[in-house]
């Protein structure tokens, strides 16, 4: 069965392409135009009532949120393509641990920072600076730890790649692209050998070259 | 191994505890005085470098988060106590579904009602009128969608209490309570019924007894 994917052309449905490709599971996109509000429309709502992106279907099997995929279909496919999960039950309470600091720490200021300095022009919608000093400033201090950590471990949840570190991919590429900020990351010398690490999997590549960031 | 709970005063700690009861999993708490910024402080900071609540030890395993804890003992325990996860793949696809919009789409707007309505008069800090119309109106929204959902399962992920509805008790518990906003709830009747079903199961109403909400 052919995964389907909702909009593949924004950050969170690409967390779940670049997981389906390292779990070596067959997928098809399904164009949704965002900036049209297309994920707004009553079609969509019923995939999906929050109107946010991404949705899968699987047969006639639906879920969203990104995360709440990535942890489907690396159960799931526990043993084909990369093991995302960790081997024993403690290793993934590590991976549980830091997918919930990129949802909960990470996520909000980089959304925000997105948001503000990506998405406003676009939109026409005023950008705010004084939200972009603040959550510039918060990100520091969760890419501070983050060193710290990374100077112990060689991935955010041990010595493997998993989930944790692969939810990072697609905000961190605006920051250290688009978004002008790579300094946050390349000052940083355990972020930065991380970031090159995890940014230069076969996966993340295809990801990057097939489904090109809009922005 | 007594599970060692850090911080079991507040709101996020307890989602961990009511998670630790209905596993039948023995725990003792340690009290961390959050108004008295004792998670801020470096002997704190060193098991959770975020400065956040709640944290376990298991022996000398250390796990911070609290959606992160309750699924590493959900899944430890599968088959000990009141099963959380579902019974197949696809129903904790489910559950990672919904305990996923509790964490984006519930707790930002309630998280940040508790903070102006009941944090900020204790702290001396100033609450913001605005930010608690909008808050207000966002976890309205947010509801709607539960209404319609639990219109059609007794709850989130299906017809089995899991950890998507027990994720939800301690932020709920201060909505319909000393918050004064109990209509959110009884406004809408499946939401309602809901409410009067998980909130009344003997894990919880051990949580309020044993641990009583300082707000």
């Amino acid at each position: 069965m052919v995964v389907k994917v909702y909009g593949a052309d924004y950050a969170c449905p690409k967390r779940v392409i670049v997981c389906l490709i390292e779990k070596e599971i067959e997928y098809e996109t399904v164009f949704v135009d965002g900036f049209k509000g297309e994920h707004k429309q009553p079609e969509y709502l019923k995939l999906q009532p929050f109107g946010l992106l991404p949705v899968i279907q699987d047969g006639d099997y639906t879920l969203y949120e990104s995360r709440a995929i990535l942890r489907y279909y690396a159960e799931k496919y526990k043993n084909q393509g990369t093991d995302l999960l960790g081997k024993t039950i403690e290793e993934r309470g590590l991976v549980e641990q830091w997918l919930e600091v990129e949802a909960q720490n990470f996520n909000p200021p980089i959304f925000s920072l997105v948001m503000n300095i990506l998405v406003s022009p676009i939109m026409g919608t005023p950008s705010d600076p004084k939200v972009i000093e603040e959550c510039e400033e918060k990100l520091g201090k969760v890419l501070d730890i983050y060193e710290d950590r990374l100077s112990k471990t060689k991935y955010l949840a041990g010595e493997f790649f998993s989930l944790a570190d692969l939810s990072h991919l697609p905000f961190t590429h605006y920051l250290v692209g688009s978004m002008g900020k790579a300094y946050m990351v390349r000052d940083r010398k355990h972020v930065s050998a991380w970031w090159d690490d995890i940014s230069s999997r076969p996966s993340w590549k295809k990801v990057v070259q097939i489904h090109p960031f809009p922005l």
